[in-house]
């Protein structure tokens, strides 16, 4: 099954926006704990938990670096449809790896690797999928 | 009115290049401040200053990591003019933003409300336009 | 010599996933260093060896948001050609970099420089190119 061009890629863009928007909200919660936890900017570090919701927020964005340009080259290059399903895996193993780390740092591996390995398999199909046109 | 496909997206381009400009002007102030306060690589805090001019920098990534693919997606979805405006919007927030917080940090809210503000709606416009397109 | 466009497009999207892929690889260094160095999260610093390795991954990550839109933006407005060569120049860039780094930060200054240099071309450059079709 093919998707017309512009209908995959707004399934795709719907996506990518859902996990900026889900990044932001990580954004809001590091804003409410150094409210919580009495940790005023520029510091970004001084209460075990503040801790945690910053990590959780600097490593997602570590991941929407790979991600997001990661799904609008495997969707162009490979497909829309299978670059959707993969970001919601995306999403799904996200919000896992926030909870887990903010309850236990050690208990973040599942979310951490699956989000890791969504992102990856998006990078990675493209370079085979662009790959496959010149060659 | 509607700009032509090409016209509007060189338009979208020129704002969000210059916002990756600011933003490496950012990364420039840093580096200068580094110097003058005595804070050497790998540290990245260690004078009250230095860490302000840091935290600019860094926050402004965490901004263009919503602002760029935001601009680009709203601009194909919505309106490249209208991407164009808020994008304007968006580098003007980023220098109050950046004055204010190195001034002060307890006043960086109003550039910080308004960079994320006009990010956002890029952000959440997109998604907008994008359902309107497979509903 | 012109590229056709989707040609064009796979070289440059090649050269941009093999820059994500590098850096995804720079923040396995980091998980390696925190066994190594006995830096558990959320600790992000705690050992001048990790520190090293820490910023290798986050100074990549400050160079990505600047490379990825710029190589596309490049590509689209000026050439496939040149961004792709461009591109190859970043990725050399930033081994010498990390490899200087890790060794000595005071000698990280080559490999940052031509980092930084490629990066803005490409922004710099998609500027230009932009505004020549709007002017």
């Amino acid at each position: 099954m093919e998707l017309p061009y512009l209908t995959g890629m707004a399934y795709v863009t719907i996506i990518a926006m859902l996990a900026i928007v889900q990044y932001s909200y990580f954004s809001f919660k590091v804003g409410q704990a150094r409210g919580k936890f009495d940790v005023e900017a520029p510091a970004t570090s001084g209460h075990e938990t503040f801790d945690r919701v910053f990590r959780v927020h600097q490593n997602t964005l570590e991941q929407l670096i790979c991600f997001i340009p990661g799904i609008y080259a495997f969707a162009f290059f490979v497909s829309p449809l299978w670059a959707t399903g993969i970001g919601v895996i995306f999403l799904i193993a996200r919000t896992i790896y926030a909870r887990a780390y903010v309850a236990d740092p050690a208990s973040r591996s599942v979310g951490a690797m699956l989000t890791f390995a969504s992102a990856q398999v998006l990078v990675l199909g493209a370079i085979v999928g662009a790959l496959l046109k010149v060659l």
